[in-house]
């Protein structure tokens, strides 16, 4: 299920385009710069839009590598413009959809450490249920929120993306 | 993976508890009714804090319903004081815990309707990874950053609830 469930979070990030591209045509309809809703929180000690998109990245990123065996790759989280955003989305689509199927064969039997338990490891299924899902729905919603508090047209379907419907 | 995914979803309704009892808290101390907090909404046209709790609730109930090959059993989504939705809560845990693991083994080979997809069906993984996962924790997010907007004292670890760390 690794490598279902990472490609399933990997194109949760890849929906976040739409919601880029709907937050330009807000704020040049309104009149604003874009920056505004790149650095909205929903409460003044919550992290603004672009933290929760890195932190997204961050988590799809993670599970990616150590689940597959490597060393999780370093990204800066430096951004602070919207075509910045976009580019670091791209490049962890890139390096999750870099790792193939096979490479998850040994996931169950890992054991991942994370800086915000020192001294702690998690088995690779409970890691990827408990820890890499929630975080990264958690942290899309989250952005997606910021957005629709703040008046950019995003829906349910533009968080959802993609479903594979077939005729019935 | 049915199983242990909706496991860890129903374990996301059972983290609302904590959230329920701060938000208690927190009304008590601030002196106002908690049916505000359970109203409120983080934009005009999104749906209030219960309405969010209870669709999490409803693709939990459905997902351990369709793909165990039974019919959802129908809940009322009536629910206006926070000691009903505390029942809907316990209702949904209790039906999606009495599906045993055994009852998922067709899950990958059935075919799921939704009433917002007339005509259409999703197969099993699709609906689990595509419908189930993501809404559960949109609308549980939604429900949190509710409650955080309005100064609620909730932290990622009530979100995130228990995680299986064992010592290194």
């Amino acid at each position: 299920m690794y490598y279902q469930v990472i490609s399933q979070c990997t194109q949760a990030l890849k929906n976040l385009e739409a919601w880029l591209d709907k937050a330009e045509q807000h704020t040049a309809a309104k009149k604003f710069d874009v920056s505004v809703l790149m650095t909205s929180r929903l409460a003044p000690d919550m992290k603004d839009f672009i933290y929760q998109v890195q932190s997204a990245c961050d988590y799809v990123k993670a599970a990616a590598a150590w689940l597959s065996g490597q060393t999780s790759p370093k990204h800066e989280d430096n951004e602070r413009t919207i075509d910045e955003l976009r580019a670091h989305i791209g490049k962890t689509v890139a390096f999750a959809e870099s790792v193939t199927e096979p490479q998850y064969a040994s996931a169950s039997e890992r054991k991942v450490t994370l800086s915000w338990a020192p001294g702690k490891v998690i088995g690779g299924e409970d890691y990827l249920l408990q820890v890499t899902v929630p975080n990264i729905f958690f942290h899309l919603t989250t952005a997606y929120a910021i957005l629709r508090h703040n008046g950019v047209d995003v829906g349910k379907m533009d968080f959802l993306g993609p479903m594979k419907f077939v005729d019935a």
